[in-house]
């Protein structure tokens, strides 16, 4: 078991803001995980160095860090539902969520031919540049990604509660994957050509293991009836799928200087997000995006889903989904710190510029 | 749940062969598999037709066979640490080690750059050959097996028995996947360079999922106690070293007839198998594997690893194996059909001939 339940106390019975709670659980990740990891891999580390390296380079990739937000989330789903805020009990299932997350990183980034993450070099990068060979790299990288999946199976399977509530958990956990895996398989084989396309791959690609698949594992872990994790379901859902809208906003509009991408980025990509995809009903707006992209080409075409509407449709959609969210909410029986946690969450994740 | 339990009622009390077994288990899964199938993906697959697409291409492969092997090792650790022989209630787990290894074949296809299997194209060529893209097939195939695997998770995860039972077999269904994951890391990464290499490889890349992880998790939802769950791995490990050792022996000297596969197989691939790590050792093999693979070259390289007591160090390395096996079993206090079951299951993984 990791060591005390110290960051428990600090934070646990006080009426804590979600940006509190995020800071403890990322603080709690951020020192527990090398320790988790060093325990656990060290027979299967020391067994050969070439195993040991394609091990360290998705250990590198996991402790570098990004947000947490999911094991925060799940945190925040237990409390919610009754359970108590006692990171350490929940320290596997919290490893579980940050593996299946490296897991899919690693693949996705493959898959899409991305290069670096989290500011730093993406796990087939880093390996296909110790191997000196692409493909050597690719192949080491999809098996990292296998051995976070298996990791993060075991890490799940462990977690200190009844044998029930463990079982629950990991139905959520594999039901979660097949989700999100059949998200990924629509956005490379599947152009959305209608906003409910685009919905749904949102759903189904980040909503599944964003919000929902945390939030409920969390409140199955505190032995959640199937009454509040349908309701938790019904407040998660929709609201991964507006935050993945707002992320389809910030990356045509975002703020250069606070997302640190660069302006109409997704235009520059031509991604397939919401915005576009409503844009190419539009005849000028296909126009310019059978252009070559340029700066000035992608200027107008931010003009036009600014001016054309489109930009205030998604607007108001993520308003309409975050309303759902908010009724599902409404109607669930939880622990009041939980209620506020998810209050806030709802406007950290649909209202912010970054 | 899958329908009636007649086939039970066909062996279940019988003094059945281990081969009357491996019929009987291979029958029900041919049969029944489709049928889960169309249940459980009807709703993933409608939800657009080039999901449905990749996930046919993981049916497809999972349909066309195979021994159902480790199914049939599933039901045999089950009725030998006393559960019943009751393949309805086993099926999902059966299912589950199915899909698991379908998971692996079309990751390990596309790493090896198998273009057939199980007497079809593999996953990866048949879609790189719908879409007329070697990479949009390898995406596919790759996201086709993360697929299964998460189907398989979510297989084990409703097996039918307590749920204490269910908490081990999953542990022990995620171990065995970091094994096999670590194998396949060994094999494509760290050419092993003595005996021990090699079989460290073939006890983590193949005893893994083959014996032992089948064995002890048909036994572990039988309720198993450690003792039982340790003495089954004593038994399983070995006789999954000794298996694959057997296919090293059959790579090279098999009757082309008997196994499908041309003589001298591994010799013209190279492959470092324990023979040929071996035969490494011999000056003169050394310079006969230098050479360009010919037919001549293979048959010279095949007489000297006869000659030199290579096959016949080999041969005694699996008759060790086998008694290591047999005395881990000779210990073991369990049903005595499963007894039976496991004294044939040696002699038929480790004497065939094909």
């Amino acid at each position: 078991m990791p060591q005390s339940g110290s960051v428990s106390s600090d934070i646990g019975p006080s009426s804590a803001t979600q940006r509190e709670l995020s800071d403890a659980v990322r603080t709690y990740v951020d020192r527990e995980l090398p320790t988790w990891f060093e325990r656990e891999l060290a027979p299967m580390r020391s067994e050969n160095r070439e195993l040991g390296c394609v091990i360290d380079a998705m250990v590198t990739l996991s402790l570098r860090g990004g947000k947490r937000a999911r094991a925060v989330l799940l945190v925040a789903g237990h409390v919610a539902a009754g359970g108590e805020f006692d990171l350490p009990r929940l320290s596997n299932a919290l490893f579980a969520m940050e593996l299946l997350q490296s897991y899919l990183l690693i693949h996705d980034d493959w898959m899409d031919d991305d290069d670096t993450r989290r500011g730093g070099p993406s796990v087939h990068a880093a390996l296909a540049k110790s191997y000196g060979s692409a493909r050597e790299g690719a192949i080491a990288a999809i098996l990292a990604g296998d051995f976070a999946s298996a990791l993060s199976q075991r890490a799940m399977a462990r977690v200190p509660f009844s044998d029930r509530a463990v079982v629950r958990a990991i139905r959520a956990f594999a039901e979660m994957q097949e989700r999100v895996v059949a998200g990924q398989i629509l956005d490379v084989r599947a152009a959305p050509k209608t906003m409910a396309d685009v919905e749904r791959m949102h759903s189904l690609k980040t909503a599944s293991y964003t919000t929902e698949g945390p939030i409920t594992i969390g409140a199955l872990l505190a032995d959640a009836d199937d009454e509040t994790v349908r309701l938790l379901t019904a407040f998660a859902r929709p609201l991964g799928v507006a935050f993945q809208l707002r992320d389809d906003v910030l990356g045509i509009f975002g703020d250069p200087q606070a997302t640190g991408k660069p302006l109409y980025g997704d235009l520059f990509e031509r991604k397939r997000t919401s915005l576009i995809v409503l844009a190419s009903s539009l005849p000028e707006a296909r126009a310019l995006l059978e252009k070559e992209p340029s700066e000035t080409c992608c200027r107008s075409l931010g003009n036009l889903i600014r001016e054309s509407g489109i930009l205030g449709e998604v607007e108001s959609r993520i308003t309409e989904l975050v309303g759902e969210s908010r009724r599902a909410l409404a109607q669930l029986r939880i622990d009041e710190r939980g209620r506020k946690w998810f209050d806030e969450t709802i406007v950290f994740l649909t209202e912010r510029a970054s």
